[in-house]
């Protein structure tokens, strides 16, 4: 038994923990498919037990790796250093909703989807929605800052974040932020916190800021000709002063795949790319609020809109998007999917970019997401169990990550770093920064025990 | 002749420093009436410039304090360590601005104002616009992470700005931030810097988010017979999905005060709080919008609502609450003016309490503010030839910052710490984040030369 194993085993009660590697192996993995077995798995149920815990790493020297429910796609929650696993399934509650002051204070563990269903039930809600959304943790959500398609209008946890309570690596528990809208006493380590992929410090409660949700909501449905179409349609509505409450984008390789798999979708011959508009406002307003939204996304390139005024119009529209996901499993086995983002204006040269990429490497790349905020989920289909494909695909996502700072762009909009882009950080951070950085993780985390050698950290 | 001015004349051209402390004497104050002397005061034009003078002032040991127009009221700016003061004077350009891409690049000696007129030529704003709007610097906003009258609605510079260019203490240059409206690769460096009063880098440019300019607005003044109603109004106010773009308020005691300067401003005789409401939206449907957030306006303890259709009506409107700033100069030379926060449902728990700390200290205390942001300015009218009413008046603050985090409130939404908030940041802050903001400034500032003695830092 390691002294690890014996401390936890005094520490915490048989149902809060995990010592034998078989029962730790499920806690290895992540969405990313990359897996390391840790040497324990702990499940604290307060604060206090988080500190005990961070401490008892910390003088042991060994990792500590914070997780949710591991729906993570950059391998930040793999336990590659070994060392303990701290998952957050019995720290889920929601401690208080207040919807006077507009907040809902958490644990950790809860999932996004409790989260918007207290927020839901006093007639709020929490902005940041991933697709996701019904298993993944404010944990996670606040690890990578993930914010999904509602960001164009609501923002990310950044935006959308209050205060927080967490241990730092030092084993010391401390408290950021506000209970309000507004406030400049100290540094702001609420947001230099949200992002930080549990490098920083294990975050133990979060006060969430609630927004009120709309009386009303429509669909738009806008197919295109090519994507520069497309993305001139995305550049007039984000001038307009009412932005869309959510704006999806496919390309053109994404269309083709659902005609292949799901041939009866009701789609234009001539669809180069497709744009899912959500409007959002009063029951007073949303029809003038639509109807303005529509004539900003028809123009020069529009084939046709059409509008969802009803629920289950609303989901045919939607069965376009939905019938990507396993039109994509069903060409692909493994798909390397990134979120990189590029100014709102440059994302027709990221497309034709990408489909010289396609072309040069013979890798096929499928593009869709989040318009609005030039978030593009890039995804490059490979065959798992053809070496050679899979260098061409690492040779092609070299091409992806270069053409994306080229344009002005960021690797990731909210999937973070983790494991999977630690080598190309460096091409987009500048050096002083990264060491600014650097300096910022060893006052929080001085034996570098939190998450090592993820985000920016020290390996 | 010192070292520092006899470096500064090899350094810098004639027009482009003060070295006889006869001219530096206009840069040692700011809005706080403190003063000190600084030894020079240097006018880059460039980034390079700036990062010479880091250097050299961490070199020779010698204090550098950011400047921009002096605006502040906290005495952030006043050179109380002596050294140089770096005035951005020279460094007011507006180097870009991107609509299609929502973006502004500025220099921090920019004014508020230039860069609302740069944007606004283009049909966008950025929403942070403190009331010296005219001729306040954008890099004191970004200082102060100010705001103004728009936060309900578009948030606070750190919701508004997308990266910067500074220099470290270190002397070395450096960028934060994306292009984009998502990024999380790194440590998030851009909201660390934006609320740091200078004491982490000296900021040399700044990527700002536009909004697009709403095409119309309206304003509605509510008059409430207490504070507690209308305290209940700006609850159903926030509650509502569509938030007013602005929610000002002012208390009885500046209703008493304007009555007495400007007896003709109409004002019903039971008024005893008064909501300022401006709305924005649409042509199509700032009417319904405007309608929903008056009806949430009346409601029980509500004397009347008057609405203003037009720039006349509304500036006739305005004139109650631009009659105030005038009153106050009449009735008191001094005014101790705190800008707290408290959580929006506090906010009669707050002005209840302030009522029994004039009451108890026998000062005149004035309130009015962000309501909808539970930002209130506080003023405390004091003669400062009174030694008495000046130590009363100190006690008096000294309640007050005690009653506003009973609340649960922050001791500063928009004015940030500076000299005169420091003795209380360690009511507010938790030892160990207090600690850890210690340690990001040795990060940044190893020599502690950036504004030594400010905000969070040490002396």
């Amino acid at each position: 038994m390691t002294p690890l194993a014996r401390e936890l085993e005094q520490l915490l009660a048989p149902g809060d923990r995990l010592l034998d590697p078989a029962d730790c192996w499920t806690y290895g993995a992540d969405n990313s498919k990359l897996h390391a077995v840790p040497d324990a798995v702990a499940f604290p149920r307060d604060a206090d037990m988080v500190r005990e815990l961070v401490r008892l790493c910390r003088r042991l020297g060994v990792a500590l790796t914070s997780r949710g429910r591991g729906t993570g796609t950059t391998g930040a929650a793999v336990p590659d250093h070994g060392g303990l696993v701290v998952s957050f399934e019995h720290m889920n509650r929601i401690l208080e909703v207040d919807p006077d002051n507009r907040w809902l204070i958490a644990e950790p563990g809860a999932t996004n989807g409790e989260i918007q269903q207290a927020a839901g039930a006093t007639g709020f809600f929490w902005p940041p929605d991933p697709t996701s959304s019904a298993y993944c943790t404010l944990g996670g959500n606040l690890a990578y800052n993930s914010a999904g398609p509602h960001a164009v209008k609501y923002g990310t946890p950044r935006d959308n974040t209050l205060g927080l309570s967490g241990v730092a690596g030092t084993g010391e528990a401390f408290r950021t932020g506000v209970h309000t809208t507004k406030g400049v006493v100290g540094y702001d380590l609420t947001r230099l916190l949200i992002g930080s992929e549990g490098t920083l410090a294990v975050l133990t409660e979060a006060t969430l800021r609630l927004t009120p949700k709309p009386e009303a909501t429509r669909l738009i449905q806008a197919v295109y000709r090519d994507v520069g179409a497309a993305a001139r349609a995305v550049s007039r509505l984000m001038a307009r002063a009412e932005v869309p409450s959510a704006l999806e984008f496919m390309d053109h390789s994404a269309i083709t795949m659902i005609r292949a798999y799901a041939p009866d979708c009701p789609l234009p011959a001539a669809a180069g790319a497709i744009l899912m508009i959500e409007t959002d406002g009063t029951e007073a307003g949303i029809e003038a609020t639509t109807a303005g939204i529509r004539r900003a996304a028809e123009g020069e390139g529009c084939v046709q809109t059409l509008s969802a005024d009803t629920p289950a119009e609303a989901q045919a529209l939607w069965a376009v998007r939905k019938a990507l996901s396993p039109a994509l499993r069903t060409v692909a086995p493994k798909k390397i999917n990134e979120d990189v983002v590029v100014p709102v204006s440059r994302i027709p040269d990221l497309i034709a970019g990408l489909d010289r990429l396609a072309a040069e490497h013979a890798i096929k790349i499928v593009n869709f997401g989040h318009a609005g905020n030039g978030n593009i989920h890039v995804n490059l289909l490979v065959n798992p169990d053809d070496p050679a494909e899979l260098a061409a695909a690492e040779r092609c996502l070299d091409g992806v990550f270069t053409l994306v700072l080229s344009l002005g762009g960021t690797l990731s909009g909210e999937h973070g770093i983790g494991l999977v882009k630690r080598p190309y950080i460096s091409r987009e951070l500048d050096p002083v920064a990264l060491g600014l950085m650097a300096g910022i993780k060893r006052t929080f985390d001085p034996d570098n025990i939190l998450n090592p050698g993820k985000a920016p950290g020290p390996a």
